[in-house]
């Protein structure tokens, strides 16, 4: 920090080292395969809706919901980073443009600002909690989520700045999600019991998907960090690995978990006689 | 590889060479083709979803997410192509703008890991196994699908800075896509037997057109230095009949492929006494 308070950006790539062609690229083509999977998935999640008995429905528009969001503002980040940066003939790399937006990774946390409490809120329909209660379980869902990405976007602008400040709202958000796993936990131990073992198996693995797709984040938060925010490859390599590993997470744990609570809804819906297209008894 | 490690661009045609009028304008075209025909085939395939029973329905939405990834990376890879290249009022060529991106077919690689996992899925929906099993089919083609495309993404980094980095992970990229082509000569083999014969008969269909339009893919890797990569007409050339040739192929894989299974899935419903709009029964 200087004295005027400013934050120094000297960590900061792109700014006095450049990024590579590789390094460009992939980030670029990841960003864009982000949001390419999302609007896919909200033609998937609208196609399949009447795959599933009304009473389930909610769970596929929810992720819609989810997709839309996604989709436009992993579309901004996208162009965040395609925009921001600019290759240099000289030295073959990419710095920032003159008059060009730093990039940021915020668009990102204020889409799983909408995106955490949907994604939380629609395993909630799929499943019949046998001993829990419906509001506490959405309320402490809808306050750890919105809690664990306020202050996990707070701590992101410190990234290259102020380490401890950095830190220490990452621990925050970090006890959000804790207390979000032992929910999820729960939710899904409880909607287990009663039901068609091959659905029981599928929302088995609907935990496991949650568990390592969510655990992704708070990694890729620190991965910068991790691999050595000093500047060279190890730095770059952070940032590119940071990328692939939030869209990684964003596939697996908006799109793969969608797909997989469609697919336990269709198991309950045919176990409950529902028959697509087959009119519906008054 | 200069002395910083920074790999040189020398034969990248654009940053010294330019591009004539004609080789400019026909990229620019052809991908704009290519993108246009995608959201095309969009439509078709949300039109005629209710012309098939709805056990085959999840192939006209594997086509329907094929579209729109395939849609969003090819209108990047189009845009990508034209914001790169200014036409030069002297030479009369196009040359690589100041402050512009490299172009780079890293669009298509990151497309192709969402589609081709898609497609090779897609077909186990229309056809019956008769002695593989689906899990082990679908985990093979998933696993080779993904292999098959990352190296290849890889290697293309490498085409004008390191031919032998390039030629080894594009071998090791064909070895992934033999396995996939024995793979989908097995599902065509048992999909074909006990169905009507007319059915058999375009899925005999749908093997060739799966042959030919994948096996452009890897000619079209290959293309640039096969036609010698070391500047003048012939490297140009291999640029503008890459782009062509992978558009071909985009249409025929992607667009033509899921016409056809579509074809199928009709005259399988319609022996199997389905009939468009009639109340199923529960």
């Amino acid at each position: 920090m200087n004295e005027l308070g400013n934050a120094t950006f000297e960590n900061y790539i792109g700014l006095n080292d450049g990024y590579t062609e590789m390094a460009y690229q992939m980030v670029a083509h990841t960003l864009t395969l982000g949001y390419a999977v999302m609007l896919a998935g909200l033609f998937y999640f609208i196609l399949t809706i009447k795959s599933v008995a009304p009473k389930y429905r909610i769970s596929s528009v929810l992720s819609v919901v989810v997709m839309v969001s996604a989709f436009l503002l992993l579309f901004a980040q996208a162009n965040n980073w395609t925009s921001s940066f600019v290759f240099d003939k000289e030295s073959g790399l990419y710095f920032l443009g003159e008059g060009e937006d730093m990039f940021n990774n915020g668009y990102r946390y204020l889409n799983w600002l909408i995106d955490v409490p949907m994604l939380l809120f629609q395993i909630l329909f799929v499943v019949t909690l046998t001993k829990s209660k419906f509001t506490s379980i959405r309320n402490q869902f809808w306050f750890s989520g919105a809690g664990m990405i306020i202050t996990g976007y707070i701590g992101q602008f410190y990234e290259v700045t102020d380490f401890y400040a950095f830190a220490i709202w990452g621990a925050i958000s970090t006890l959000f999600f804790i207390h979000i796993l032992i929910l999820m936990r729960r939710v899904i131990k409880e909607g287990q019991e009663g039901i068609p073992a091959e659905a029981s198996k599928v929302l088995g693995g609907i935990w496991v998907l949650f568990f390592i797709s969510w655990m992704l984040y708070p990694g890729a938060y620190l991965m910068p960090h991790l691999l050595g925010i000093e500047g060279g490859f190890f730095n770059e390599a952070g940032v590119v690995g940071r990328q692939m590993t939030y869209t990684v997470a964003d596939v697996a744990s908006k799109v793969i978990y969608g797909v997989m609570l469609t697919q336990v809804a269709q198991i309950m819906s045919k176990s409950e006689g529902y028959v697509e297209g087959a009119p519906a008894k008054a």
